[in-house]
């Protein structure tokens, strides 16, 4: 068998509009999507976003209520969300030093980094910095996305859904979190999905790219 | 040899400092990013950016000054510029239309499903719109990013910089375009990259994964 390119993945993916409720992902396939969005980079790696994982079929139909009804989040067996943080704040940025200096020592030029991390940010409002965890959330939504199809588990990438209520089923905002979005993990209804046997659409190259040579 | 896999990219890859001005990645190569980028989903599939990829020395020169000179910027071989959408607009939207039409025939639920977005998206400010677009670039980011690592060229994502003086220099506001990300690629300085021998720095997997059961 040749192995898959990230090109292959990419292909065989699409945001899955009918799961197979009968199919369960299994946990080391979940785990492995998990490690990935842990390892995604992030701005000054914060990684300034939370990833909760609900099995609990009332709860994610409680969420799949404020989510326009889409069946994915309760056909398939797991559905994660991705909750950045609602601010910067002086704790969460200290916490990643002490994170890098238990990694990597105790070394000046950290510290002089993340102090200067600390005089852009904490002055911002919390909406801009909240703006700006969130963007780091699409960065690991596109790692999960690659992960899951590696995995050959499918997967749908949404937006469309009510976050406030979506952070009340879940309390995050007790926690600082905010949801900003939600990828259901199971497995493709292949009789039963009307966008599977439709062709991928995408611009062409010459549409999207420019050369500056 | 084992085939890579994704959590190999994410381990290999890092925010490289120091590039090797010797060394340009073949064109195969970015060729490879370049169509990862391209197939990266986003929301309702607008691919609402472009990419502008620098060669040019000077132009690139111009960017590294007006992004606190960061050395990747030059020394690498390619700079990758991700530009969204300063707006959603009625024609841009028409073109994604026009696109699916071509792709998968006449279908009325396509229609319907974009005119649905025009009522959503066209009301809203330029700027709820941008930051919108702005983050679908950033899903993009996080599988280019996978995309170089596979090909073993070397990147490092950058928000560290001044966009409207990139927008200026790469006359992006007359196309309504909004740089958003900057990647340089090229091939580390194995003996000048100070990062290079540092362990890298991730949050334990408990800190920020919840499992609600």
């Amino acid at each position: 068998m040749t192995p898959k390119t990230l090109n292959d993945h990419l292909s065989w993916r699409y945001a899955t509009k009918k799961m197979d409720p009968a199919k369960a992902v299994p946990q080391q396939k979940v785990d492995a999507i998990i490690e990935a969005i842990r390892m995604a980079p992030t701005s000054s790696g914060t990684q300034p976003f939370e990833l909760i994982v609900v099995t609990n079929p009332e709860i994610r139909a409680r969420i799949a209520e404020v989510a326009f009804g889409q069946a994915q989040i309760t056909d398939g067996s797991h559905l994660l969300v991705f909750a950045a943080w609602d601010n910067y704040t002086a704790d969460r940025i200290d916490e990643v030093v002490k994170l890098n200096v238990d990694t990597r020592g105790d070394l000046p030029a950290l510290h002089d980094y993340y102090e200067t991390l600390k005089a852009n940010y904490l002055p911002r409002e919390a909406e801009e910095n909240y703006a700006h965890a969130a963007r780091q959330a699409y960065i690991a939504l596109g790692v999960a996305l690659v992960a899951a199809a590696e995995q050959e588990v499918d997967s749908t990438p949404m937006e469309g859904f009510d976050p406030a209520a979506v952070d009340a089923i879940l309390g995050l905002k007790e926690r600082g979190l905010r949801s900003v979005l939600l990828m259901p993990l199971g497995y493709r209804d292949v009789a039963g999905d009307w966008l599977l046997p439709m062709d991928k659409v995408r611009k062409p190259r010459e549409t999207i790219v420019t050369q500056v040579a």
